[in-house]
């Protein structure tokens, strides 16, 4: 009764060479710590992809509509480059924004350097899914997950369907 | 010449229970004491609707429209549950959106709480009528409430017609 | 080799009379400061509109698409003044959002004073251009731009087509 999590990495270098995918590996381990040996986030799926329009929404909705993945979290493709595109992909295809979310990660990743002001993240939810983005940099995205795991069980037992008044906070 | 206040509290339980409406009576409790015995702010409007599309479009329509309501506050239904629409529901009733504000109520509850990160607020602005929402709960409400009360009687002053210039610092 | 800057004064008053027109002077000045008397920040343009939709997007458009300027920063109309509309014609311009740099502009000129909330600005790239709001007070436009001048380089490289990775920082 974990929450499950699919963990995309979105970058033509990474898509081509997948051992140059260092994001991707460093937010598992965000969710291995975080789950302290218990099953509380479990990594089912992990994918590469590059800055495409097409392949990001596919995997999105394949991930939320069909696996029914409770957290999908992105590396990649949210900064002002001309291939990046990921905000641009998968805001459309959120039926709730997080502002929320969004506000937390944008507010952390800024007290740690300025140049966090050069991502552009994404936050929401689709179905039973909680989708959100993060830079394309190991640390980036490291610091864009430790600033909101904590209170992500607590929002996918709300999408979920649950009421969140018998929540057992697990942080 | 106060301010006028509609609260609105969004909510299936307090619908069916006005007695369990508290945020809603914490709102007006926030309007008061800021008024300082003075008529700032005059709640002239309270009302309890179901988390329901229509109910919440319709009366937002009804105090900015018809009743011109200089101020209406929402609390309850931005959270991630599946019942959760409010921010959905308003935002597109909204001609202009006011991302200072949003940032504003956020950022004072992420002093807080971590768990700020789970409400979805929206703001702004349909014909003279300042329109917030805050969290459904008594203590997510006045936190909100709070973090931009000081600067209401400015906002709604210019969303009057003001210029601005002539304003005397109510606070 | 410097990053071509344009400053669009949107006002009714300085559009009437252009030596009311401060806050221009002072972001002009500002880039001045942060370019040391080197040629990293060059303004080449400089405006004044009143507060008119067309005109507005109008000028935006000639900047991004013909004069192909690397940074367009507006100041004025992002209030809520019945006459403030620049959020409103710029949004819909904007190929890309910049969440983070929005929020970086809020973050910074709301830890000077509340009133920071009653601005509503954007962000976000055109083509190759970034553009970027700022309020209609000297105080407040100087505040916003010294909160992400020092990023402005590297995001404007990157919207150039860089890499980012051969970027030598500036401040
Ligand atoms: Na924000």
């Amino acid at each position: 009764q974990g929450y499950t999590v699919g963990i995309l990495t979105i970058s033509d270098t990474a898509s081509a060479d997948s051992t140059k995918d260092i994001s991707g590996q460093t937010l598992k381990t965000v969710f291995e710590q975080a789950s302290k040996g218990n099953k509380i986030f479990e990594v089912i799926k992990s994918a590469i992809v590059p800055d495409d329009f097409d392949k990001i929404q596919n995997i999105i909705k394949q991930w939320s509509d069909y696996e029914k993945l409770d957290i999908i979290i992105t590396t990649g493709g949210t900064g002002f480059g001309v291939k990046d595109i990921t905000p641009e992909a998968i805001q459309p295809l959120l039926q709730k924004i997080s502002s929320g979310i969004t506000h937390a990660m944008l507010a952390a990743s800024l007290q740690k350097t300025p140049f966090a002001a050069l991502s552009r993240p994404v936050s929401g939810v689709r179905g039973k899914t909680l989708i959100l983005t993060t830079p394309g940099s190991p640390k980036g995205a490291k610091e864009n997950l430790e600033a909101v795991i904590n209170v992500l069980p607590h929002a996918t037992d709300l999408v979920r369907g649950g009421t969140g008044e018998d929540i057992h906070m697990q942080f």
